[in-house]
């Protein structure tokens, strides 16, 4: 099986990696900079894939960011929500589209591959906050996906019912560094330990029962 | 009706923006470079919308084309193929999933910019070459935009079961000025004449009855 994945260099996307990985799978890795604050994230997917001797395209999509605006994600003058990642303020981390345009380049890029399949890690924590994460919508992109092209590719994502924490548990068993990968939007050179994000990585891993190799700037008071 | 237009400056685009204008919609339009060949689409995008007094956008995806590669619309170093556009070798033309990624990137546009819904030109001389023209590929398309965000965003594709000379005679009753609009795969200063999107368009002419004023370089023998 030849599959395709979207790879940020975030924690789901890299325990997807390894499964796949796992499930025997030829993996190609996309990852698209669309003007994202924290695009040290592609950096760190860039080291996860080399240290796993998986391919790696970047897909620069950095011009476009801008015709999504209004997300503190791609506007640098809107600043990145802190607090619990389910709050209403977390909708100011929207990117208008974003998966469906990964979504649309990576078929774009899986067909001219010939690859089998699609997959992305959505999961069952984004929904409340990402419409674009939800099962709907995902069978809706499997549909369209499937008919884009004479070459059909499937779309896959096993985590979409997952909360963080299923992941976090997954992870562990497949044997994820996962020190090596990158959650919080605000960039920089250690995680924030404020933004949403970080907040639902420090409490999947708290609720796993896992060790959190994380280093945080700031513990929420 | 608020109404994002995904608009190259062709035939087709051209007659549906007129077409929504006569409509009474307040339409804003978006064109797209992939790194086409025929770039020069993107001019006559901008000079046609100026004139109507239309604002324009483009989207910057010149960094993209490269992935979706093995297309002559793309790949300098594959020649554009002549002939009729109903052929087996104007499947050479296919840029892999071009319409979902433009679909999506304007879908993304759309629901920043508040709007009610999207519309393209997707045609039905499109299909037998054009997997992504196809209605199952627009329904399953205006689905997952629907779904891509709390703001609800229609598709609109009213051209989808005609055919381009249905469209040129669509443009003559609405007043079209035909001669502005550009088709040609080659780019260039004139019409090529020979590539499949220029046969389909003197075609569509002769067979609606309607004058063509394009000036092409070559007929074919």
């Amino acid at each position: 099986m030849k599959t395709v994945l979207i790879f940020s260099g975030g924690l789901d996307s890299t325990v997807l990696l390894y499964q796949l990985l796992a499930d025997g799978d030829r993996v190609l890795t996309l990852s698209v900079d669309y003007g994202q604050r924290h695009r040290v994230e592609l950096e760190h997917a860039r080291r996860i894939t080399r240290s796993l001797g998986v391919p790696w395209q970047l897909a620069d999509l950095s011009n476009v960011g801008s015709l999504l605006g209004g997300s503190s994600l791609t506007s640098p003058e809107i600043a990145v929500p802190h607090g619990h990642y389910a709050e209403p303020s977390m909708k100011q981390t929207v990117v208008a589209n974003r998966n469906m345009i990964m979504l649309a380049v990576a078929a774009g890029w899986a067909i001219s591959q010939r690859a089998d399949r699609l997959a992305y890690a959505a999961h069952a924590g984004d929904h409340t906050i990402y419409p674009d994460c939800r099962p709907a919508f995902a069978d809706a992109m499997a549909r369209a996906i499937r008919l884009a092209d004479w070459h059909e590719i499937g779309l896959c994502c096993p985590f979409i019912h997952l909360t963080k924490t299923q992941i976090v548990v997954r992870g562990a068993e497949l044997g994820v560094d996962f020190g090596s990968t990158w959650s919080c939007y605000e960039g920089g050179s250690v995680h924030c330990g404020l933004c949403g994000t970080c907040f639902e990585r420090r409490e999947a891993f708290q609720q796993a029962g896992v060790p959190d190799p994380t280093r945080y700037k700031s513990t929420p008071t």
